[in-house]
């Protein structure tokens, strides 16, 4: 399949030596999450240190660089290898994009950001739980500051954020993302506007007391028929649910049971379900090259964000798993209708904390998020008044105030990381969903009626056929529009909305 | 506690970072056995690979060398470093010696015995399942040729099966393990001949049908009381029972439940939970350096044995535990009086297959290997006879004979993955924990009634304070002589047999 190239070959193997690395770390990761013993963390922490030492070493090596000029001018971009197949070009470019990156930042200034965020983490977690901004705010200040010279560091050509963005979601650039939330931000706006107006819904059968075990019978049998097979895969436990793999054939999720809740725990393995079958379903003839790997962290979120709302909250999901549901939990649900049940898993309510808001407002979450990043990466916000503008944004985007800062602009662990550009991953990977299921659709224009009769598996089938089989073939833009035959823009996300939420709420 | 030896703490830097990643591969190797999906097996391989590859150019680094050099002479041995302590002293000698085992067989030599044992691994389960030892003679043929050679690549003074034995139990000669052996084949055998002329003892109420649930509770309860503490270890299962450490805080045990057996996994509890406790009590400040790691596989094998025969199948201990177990296990003993259950569980029976044998008969089984393992080496026996002499020694030692390969000479793995010298490490641990014990009971004239009483954690106190705590800052030999002040003779371990089984079988 993969067509000869001594060159490529060779800087494969060099590639894969350190990608099986990278896949150790992360079953030390997942081990870490969900089966080490409490006092491991300090052995678990040195451990994963030290493997990301090698890795990093081996990804900048001269070895490396010198395999990769005789394909590419690491300089340029401009291929110079002879015989390269077009896929083979496209790793080529993927390979010199990473090692750019990997060599933009010098050791040391690696070592201070790390060693600055591992603090700021600890600072973050006290500052939170004992609702004080002011505690946080000097670390987040350096952290801002470090983060504008990693920018500058790594290079863009108008906006800082563009490098930043780079980071998690290559080949978009602020003004595009500025542009997508713009559009969806009104869209949505006005959509909640409506949906306040309209007389709330009753979602409380969807909370009482659900036996543990039958909570993972029953996402088990979810995830057996969207294909994820227990050869390939598992399910745990852990605080903050997660997917993870190491290879095609290890690739892990888990989750966690709310005893209160029915639907936490089958949205979160419909989720990590979707994760987990995107890094299944890459060729494994390609591991440890470019070719071998997910594109992007959005791409990777359409994959999730299919499974868990396209599918997992549609009517014609639920047609078929509602009345398993019923008997499953007998007593539960007796005197539930089908209509309410599907009414009350779709409910809209403006909240305060991005990880439990609804499919329509969770989206208006990642743009306040975006909007501050940026002006604090500009300057045009300063620190100390981050506070405020994040109220501000909440009265703005979602008509409520948090009553403190801990539900506020202290809630998420992203910004003690120093991670800014992530964000905006979460709902590109909305949108990207919504684009590509138009296409799906035209395909398989009676899937409704299919997965009403408990079929998903032809939908593994259409994602692996369009997605995961690539790799990184395509850039995220290069694949949506080689798979609908359109360029990608927020309408089929902002459609997908509106239709849906307009005939759930019964308004015009 | 450590004191500061800036050569010395440089090269315990060095040696630290190859064992956090030996570490690493230990959590690989539980993962693989407790928790991988069944497809993750090849790409697990290629990790512990890569893995193994780099802990080996990290031993026999030039770095290492060089640091090593300024503290110790690496030919002669002889200590160069002023101002080391004592224990510094037998850290930079152990460190050596490590040093020039893991650099006497060239990279080609080791590549070459890997492929050989790998296809002779997977030949030689299938001559087992098909009893065909034709199919495994000429592999291990190979082996052998390749060990002789092994052995003289090492080196050795009077016999090429000392530098094997070097490998598994350093500072032991095959004429010392001969010494031992021959007095204590002598001693077993005619205690088997008595045994075998009294009544038989009924154990058939330790098998039946047992909880699953109920079997791991209990054996939950004595990992407790022995101060296996599950902030620093856990609990799985496995095909094989083993333990395994990345370090004292991460400590693992596994084992196996059958359903039809009583006894089988509260035995496997006891031995790898010795195993762990060892490797818990390790002192963390050392971790890295001789002095934070277990001397030998016969010294970490007194300590499972010592938990698994000496306290496990003591009266004392089930004076405390017989009567819980009856009520955990409620219906299954209640007619069964106290010295009927300690007679059972301590029955002796000559019996086909080492890993399934008793007390006395067990050491039968590895003096016939260790006989067979020299002849061997030693070229006066060869590879197509193995057959015929092993059953010829089943006869002479056991008074049994298997009636066929499986159950005889093919019963183990060891020889197809070429580790001769491993089989006297089993049964020099049970010696060891014999002659340790004599210093225990003059410590502890006591100890059968506090043991009794249900106090356990005592044991670990002592374990930890003569043995654990010192690492290798000692020798097998020279701990051995330390703890009881007598040179290490089969003496202990010969009367401990005799005058146990004596009284259970009451004969004279």
């Amino acid at each position: 399949m993969n067509k000869q190239h001594p060159e490529y070959d060779a800087l494969h193997q060099i590639s894969r030596h350190a990608q099986v690395l990278t896949g150790i770390s992360h079953i030390l990761e997942w081990d870490q999450e969900t089966k080490m013993p409490q006092d491991g963390g300090q052995i678990r922490s040195e451990q994963l240190k030290i493997l990301a030492g090698i890795i990093h070493k081996e990804k900048t090596s001269k070895k490396f660089a010198t395999a990769l000029t005789k394909l590419i001018d690491i300089k340029s971009g401009k291929i110079v290898g002879n015989g390269l197949t077009t896929p083979q070009k496209s790793s080529v470019k993927a390979w010199r994009n990473d090692f750019v990156k990997d060599t933009a930042l010098p050791a040391s200034f690696v070592e201070e950001f790390t060693r600055l965020t591992s603090q700021a983490q600890l600072v973050w977690r006290n500052a939170k739980s004992q609702n004080c901004f002011q505690h946080f705010a000097p670390f987040l200040d350096k952290i801002i500051a470090m983060t504008r010279r990693k920018a500058d560091l790594l290079g863009y050509k108008n906006h800082p954020y563009d490098a930043l963005l780079d980071l998690y979601e290559p080949d978009i650039t602020t003004k595009e993302v500025d542009k997508l939330f713009t559009d969806l931000r009104k869209s949505i706006t006005g959509l909640v506007k409506k949906i306040s107006a309209s007389p709330e819904i009753n979602d409380s059968f969807l909370f009482g007391s659900f036996d543990h075990d039958k909570q993972i019978e029953f996402s088990k049998l979810i995830l057996d028929a969207m294909g994820y097979t227990s050869n390939r895969g598992r399910l745990d436990f852990s605080a903050h649910p997660f997917s993870s793999a190491s290879h095609p054939t290890d690739s892990r999720i888990t989750t966690r049971i709310h005893p209160t809740s029915l639907m936490s725990n089958i949205s979160v393995c419909l989720h990590e379900g979707g994760h987990a079958l995107y890094e299944m379903g890459l060729p494994e003839e390609h591991y440890g090259s470019p070719l071998g790997e997910a594109i992007s962290l959005a791409v990777h979120e359409s994959q999730s964000r299919w499974w868990e709302t396209y599918i997992g909250q549609s009517d014609s999901f639920w047609k078929h798993y509602f009345p398993l549901l019923k008997k499953h939990f007998k007593g539960k649900l007796d005197s539930v209708a089908f209509e309410d049940f599907y009414q009350a898993l779709n409910k809209v309510q403006p909240s305060l904390i991005r990880v439990e808001a609804d499919e329509v407002t969770y989206p208006l979450h990642v743009i306040l998020r975006f909007e501050l990043e940026k002006s604090l990466i500009e300057g045009s916000l300063s620190v100390r008044d981050v506070p405020e503008a994040w109220n501000a944004k909440m009265k703005e985007l979602l008509g409520i105030v948090p009553p403190n800062n801990s539900e506020g602009c202290l809630q998420d662990v992203h910004w003690s990381f120093g991670a800014f550009g992530y964000f905006p991953t979460y709902t590109l990977g909305n949108m990207y969903a919504a684009h590509l299921f138009g296409a799906f659709e035209k395909e398989h224009p009676d899937w409704k009626a299919r997965v009403a009769a408990g079929d998903l598996l032809f939908i593994k089938t259409w994602l692996h056929k369009n997605i995961h089989q690539y790799g990184r073939q395509y850039t995220s833009k290069e694949l949506l529009k080689k798979v609908t035959g359109t360029p990608f823009t927020a309408e089929a996300y902002s459609n997908y909305l509106n239709r849906k939420y307009k005939s759930l709420y019964s308004f015009k």
